[in-house]
Formats: structure tokens, sequence, C-alpha cells
């Protein structure tokens, strides 16, 4: 596990994002680390993030698969070209398309943990498979497709 | 545009979802109606439902189109049926799959709509495709595969 998840590497200006950003105090600062070669995040869904009742919400789940895909991409464009996370020039990602199959129902009350695997590294673009689990049940499977940040979504 | 919208015919046990529950107020409170051949909703995100500043957060909008994609199932698999919204045995869908393409980055400050439209109905699935706009603007595309909800998560 590296000291600083990916999304604590971001720029400031660049860390309001509602799922992931550490400056959002709204939001839910989902963070992901290296853990060998995958990467995992780990994230306790609150009481209202409810489904049915006793399941959490899908859209919640889809929320954490989109950040820890975006968070993913980051890492391993890093670890791809040998940069410390963070360094210039940024490489902060968005999400391109988004796809999550809901396999069992996730029950509430129990910390969620995405696994993740940078399946295709290219400078633009960077596919993220993930699975999440509720302890040893694989609930759902997503695929993150990260494309770098446009220069037209950049701050002033 | 029927009275009620989708969301608000659903068993009270079964209105507690984050996304569109009438009964979770810290939720999103999403309501989808008919408008003619297509379901549309409507929604403006919060301040701090953001990605990059300046921009809607992609885990909101895949959660959007999660809720409007259950509760256009649902409305129509009632309207197959020919039976009114909420009438027993009550046809509540869950999400079996979820993908969305992100086209465009998603405005803050504008009312985004949804549109929806029911392409397979079968009795125990249902497949919604539903496009966004901020305006005028076609942000993303998304495709819910619904499934009536399994017996094992009723509530007790």
């Amino acid at each position: 596990m590296t000291e600083k998840a990916f999304q604590e590497c971001y720029p400031e200006e660049l860390s309001h994002c509602y799922g992931c950003g550490i400056n959002n105090t709204r939001g839910y600062q989902l963070k992901s680390y290296w853990e060998g070669a995958h990467s995992v995040a780990r994230f306790l869904p609150q009481s209202y993030h409810t489904a049915i009742p006793g399941f959490v919400y899908g859209g919640l789940i889809a929320s954490l698969i989109d950040c820890h895909g975006t968070g993913t991409a980051s890492g391993a464009a890093y670890r791809a070209e040998g940069r410390e996370p963070g360094s210039e020039p940024t490489l902060r990602f968005v999400t391109g398309s988004l796809q999550v199959d809901f396999l069992a129902p996730t029950p509430m009350g129990m910390e969620l943990r995405l696994v993740g695997d940078a399946v295709e590294i290219k400078p633009r673009k960077v596919v993220v498979e993930i699975e999440l689990f509720a302890g040893e049940t694989l609930c759902a499977r997503g695929r993150v497709i990260a494309v770098r940040m446009p220069e037209s979504m950049a701050p002033a």
C-alpha cells in the first residue's frame, strides 16, 4: 500500500469530485491505493444509501466503481511512466464509459472492497476492470474506460 | 404526463431508495413520468455534485440513469399489462446491468432532463435506453437492464 491515495495526489483544483475529492466535504471521499498489482478502495455505506431496505443503492456502487476506475487510471498511468503520482504534467482522468453488472444484492452494514486492474494503458485512455465485494461475496463487476481530462474541462 | 410519478406508486416499504425513494429524505427523490411514449425525469444537481469544478459528477449521472431506468421499467410493465401503476401484484424492478456513455461534459447550474424508452418488455426483464440532456446538449446515453425484484430482497 502506498502512503497516499491516488486521489490525494490530484492537484488541489481538481480535488472537488463528489465521489473522491478530498476538498468535497459533502462527498464520499473514496480513496484508492495500490496493493501489489491491484488497486484497492474500501467504503462503508451510510444508513441512507439504501436501495430496497437492507441493500446498498446501486447508484452508490456505480459511483464507487467510477471513482475507483478513474483513480486507478491515474495511478496506473503514473506507474507506466515511472513517475511519482502527482508529478507534473498531471495525469488526471475522467470517465468516458461506465459499465456495471450487479451480480448479487449488496448487503448494508458491511465495508465494501473494490479491487481494480488496469487492463489497458495508453497515453490518453486507460481501461480498468473492478470487482466489488461485501465480505467474500462478489456483488458487482465494473468496467471503466477512463480518458485523459480534456483541456476544455480545466478550471480557469 | 401522468398525475403521479412511477416512483410515487411504489409500495411504502419499497420507497427508501437513495436515488428515488419518496421516503428517503437524504436522497435524490428522482421522479419519472410518461410524456407520450417516452418517460421523462428532471433533476437539478446541487452545488456539491461536482466532478471537475463546473461539471456534474458522473456518479450522479449514473445514479439518475439507474433510477429513471428502473422507474421506467415499472411504468412500462404496468402499461404493458394494462394495469394502473401501483396495483397488485407490484411490478418493482432492480438494476441488473447499467451502462453509461459520457458524450459531453455536463455543465453545473442547469436542470438535467432524462428521456427514456423501454425498448424490450418481458415479464421479468425490461431494457430501458435513456438520453440525458443539459439544455439541448446530449451529455450522456445510458442503458439499464432492469429485472423484477427477487423475492429474496423483499422486506420481511
